[in-house]
């Protein structure tokens, strides 16, 4: 914990007291200081991307809020000039910034954020939730990437996204939902978002299972949310033909795969997820809350003082915990 | 009510004894003798086209269902040799026959169809509902359509078809399910089938509502399952730019849409729907009852025997109904 | 003629010489004064919309373009803060702001457009090209808005966006293109542009011809950019089943559909298109020309000065012309 | 060179009188007998499976042809009662025969298939070209997958179906075509083929050049058909942000790929393609070739005598051809 200057707007930016602020397993890659870090994180910087706080200064040609909103924050900022920010698609910005990661971050009592990357959140949803948008909006993105209705569903790897995801296909028409990880408290959050089966995968086969489940056909949709590797082959394995696998966990490094029989033969669809969409996935998540659809109660296990950052990283790395939230 | 010799089998079809079989929108048509059946039907001819039944016999090169399988039957009987059935859309054959239509069908003791129009029924799934998969199968291919999650979607029209879409958007992700028609009766069973809100054309202006429920947005999607002149029309102006409307309902005459307002500036989408994916839908349909995800149970209002067949219409007539069954 | 104040910048700004700028029919309604521009149209307003220019003058805040830039300009001025801008379709911003219509636009001298809406132009397009890249955008619109490869496409109305769409879709693997209308002028044009086959439906059975060019059924993409009443009713009975129809051309009252017949049974996929995509059309747009792939110097037919907007209008009104562009 | 006896007819099947039969790279596998034919094929089996013929016997219950017919044959025999089968994707059915790998082929005097693979060869169809429809199918199916139009297309491997690839997709509205492989000869015939640019692998950096030649955005769309782990990688780095790979070529073994970098990150979409769409690409090859869009005429570079299979085989194997056709 280190003093740090109040920051100084620029054009088009505004001033946010933090509120609540909640860890991401990229600020658990950073505190661990791992090579990712290293080759990606120039210090000193102040990391920490999700949270919900009260606008208290905007620039003056700054429009879009007011001093007294409350709002949530997209943590991709877009350079608003190339072919990608263009064309929609700002998340995916050929010269993209990540709050708390390229500029400065949420664990702190102040953070700025360009105008355009604030979300006012609506009487209705708590501070707490607000401060999740992020993280949920992952898995709103995601999980809504492809046709989820009438499908049999698999999740691999049940963090705070991969337990979104689980909600958000629950709801969302899927026939089942099997989530998979190999920690049995992450299991159990799983059960209790919606999952209508859990497979731990230190106990049992879960290509197996669930081409067992599946009439021998394998899953519809497969949400790869893990980044580990024998997950990731495992998900490719479970797909049935013609069925579509979302990959959203990063794996450390490169992973071997067997194009042939897992992808090609099987005519799979692949599809790369990273942020959410700028503001559509925003605008569906805020519909969602709204309609009271998903039960995020479970989700947020911890709650703690941001002095308390240190404990919040060990409970991190001991992956017993759901979300963890903090006031400054 | 006539004798009819029981049918003698062609190659590859198979007979099956009637269990249970519902009345639909086009018996009454038929029954009614209107403008539509005088040119559709050559009469005579055993209507119906919804049922469940016993195999009984079946072709000598017919392999793909044996005597004392439970079956019900996809009604649209495809030429298998035109453009739509070599790629995959038998359902909208260029000479397509409908059963109880243009061949007979299952008022009746005995009904023969090919047997690739056999869907066998798994024990989980009761004859009763057997018997209305071909109507819910229409509201399945309806509604999976298009994207519904995080959607606020509005189902014009709650006949029986209307009623299992919205039991099928409610649990498949969208943020609200408004239910429009001018019976009350109906009204009711949407809102036991899930329907968030219920609108009576006859009392408030349709329109305005919806605008007013999804912030002067429009919905994303509309389902437009009456067939009525005026509720078309009003599908198309309650659709938010860039939505889609499925078009399901067959309207009697032609209707007089404003194209410019309601869907170029718009840049809506519309779907037209007819029967059912072959056998896409059939899969789908399985696996959300076995899933347990909707429940039918308010959808059949009646159960009668098929010499109330005169008085089945009547109720028909009335509007007061879900979906009648009849056992033989 | 009138006199009218250099426009003075205010946010965003840039203000531009126009150096070519073309007739739209757009600009021809509102010389008619018709039914449509009495009620759109506010005067006095400078009209006009499709141009190119030099940038003469920014706003201080503006960062997108310099002083020296040659540009054209996309038409649509999305408000920012819709649900349809923050998604990426501010072409169908729910507040949307037409040039030369809501706005003043390009048949003056100078003319002041948001920065954002100022689209540089390569070298190696020629100014002429340049003042018509908005139709052109329109036809690159409408003409990937769908599956053209291996398809056989029919055009309805051959007027400028109508015969830029001819030659993209000959360019883009449709199997046939038939250009239709009733001006033999314009097929003759058409034919030009690349159409496979023209037919001028005062002389035949339009959609008679188009079944028998494809084996009876039906052309798998119908393009209807002529907003005629029968055209548009034509265009529907010409597409096959399960094919899709772009509505592009604005019929000037509602029109009577047969939805039953021409969409429903169908299973026709209808899209209204509007504007263009900004800025994916313009991207794609400028990398067609500078492949060489289309050829538009059929499409300008006439080249006048701005004085003889009179004539410019007279010959619009006989249809006998393609695209009058104008120099000031 | 074996004698084998005329085969006998089964249920729904016809004989074909080879006429023109051509090497496919799966042959060429099973001539060097290498670990994939070792594990894949039972011998004996007559090889073979691309060709055209004269239907000479039908068995008493097919319908669809009749004897004097000339035809190709779809090679991949769906079981007919799987999920894929019953869902409109026999190409990938759960219990797949392929000809000439599973059942006898087609480097023989008389080949059977089953009626429902036999395609009618139109009059204006040489024999030779008739005989490559089965690879030039697989180039239609992938190239078809995705949107070409406005679309700067790479494609990796300048085999046959690579070539074809080059054509289909210059025609089909792609801003530029590169063609990448490692061997001249291939890299020759593909600028033949329509390509605008080709590369030497050997000789530059691809993925660079492909960056460079796009404003540094990358290939909206890459097609990969070599199955080389090194053409494999690359085709991954060359993809823009929200770009689309198809993958086709078969790959020997595991393939290493960096998912972080080269499809999360970028949002990529990666589509599995196999055989073709039966029947959807045969009709759109057809239409093709019939419209003369493209020409095959340089991709036929050897015509021998089914003798002289074994020098066919050295050929395919220097790389030095594109398709090489026999006759019996």
């Amino acid at each position: 914990m280190v003093d740090v200057e109040r920051p100084r707007l620029g054009q088009h930016e505004v001033l946010v007291k933090v509120k609540v602020t909640s860890v991401c397993g990229t600020d658990y890659h950073i505190y661990r200081w791992d090579e990712w870090a290293q080759t990606h994180i120039k210090p000193p910087k102040v990391i920490g991307h999700e949270f919900a706080g009260e606008v208290v200064e905007i620039s003056p040609d700054a429009s879009s809020c007011k001093v007294g909103d409350v709002v949530a924050a997209e943590s991709h900022i877009g350079c608003g000039t190339c072919y990608q920010c263009r064309t929609g698609n700002s998340h995916i910005c050929e010269k993209l910034a990540i709050l708390g990661v390229d500029v400065d971050g949420s664990f702190a009592e102040y953070v700025k954020i360009p105008e355009k990357n604030a979300w006012p959140i609506p009487k209705e949803v708590p501070l707490e939730t607000a401060s999740i948008l992020e993280p949920l909006g992952n898995a709103v993105h995601a999980a809504f990437a492809t046709d989820l209705g009438g499908n049999h569903v698999a999740i691999f790897g049940c963090g705070p996204v991969g337990l979104s995801a689980v909600a958000l296909v629950h709801m969302s028409g899927a026939t089942s939902v099997t989530a998979i990880d190999v920690n049995d408290y992450r299991l159990r959050l799983a059960a209790k978002m919606g999952a209508s089966r859990t497979i731990n995968t230190a106990e049992m086969d879960v290509v197996k299972e669930i081409h067992s489940d599946t009439e021998g056909r394998g899953a519809g949709v497969v949400l790869e949310m893990s980044g580990n590797e024998r997950a990731i082959r495992d998900a490719f394995r479970s797909v049935r033909n013609g069925g579509t696998v979302i990959l959203f966990g990063l794996p450390s490094k490169e992973v071997q795969l067997n194009l042939a029989d897992d992808i090609i033969f099987k005519e799979a669809h692949v599809l790369g997820i990273v942020g959410r969409e700028i503001f559509k996935t925003w605008y569906k998540m805020e519909d969602i809350l709204k309609s009271h659809k998903i039960d995020l109660t479970p989700l947020i296990t911890h709650r703690m003082s941001l002095n308390q950052l240190e404990e919040a990283m060990k409970i991190m790395g001991s992956g017993n915990c759901g979300k963890i939230v903090m006031s400054p």
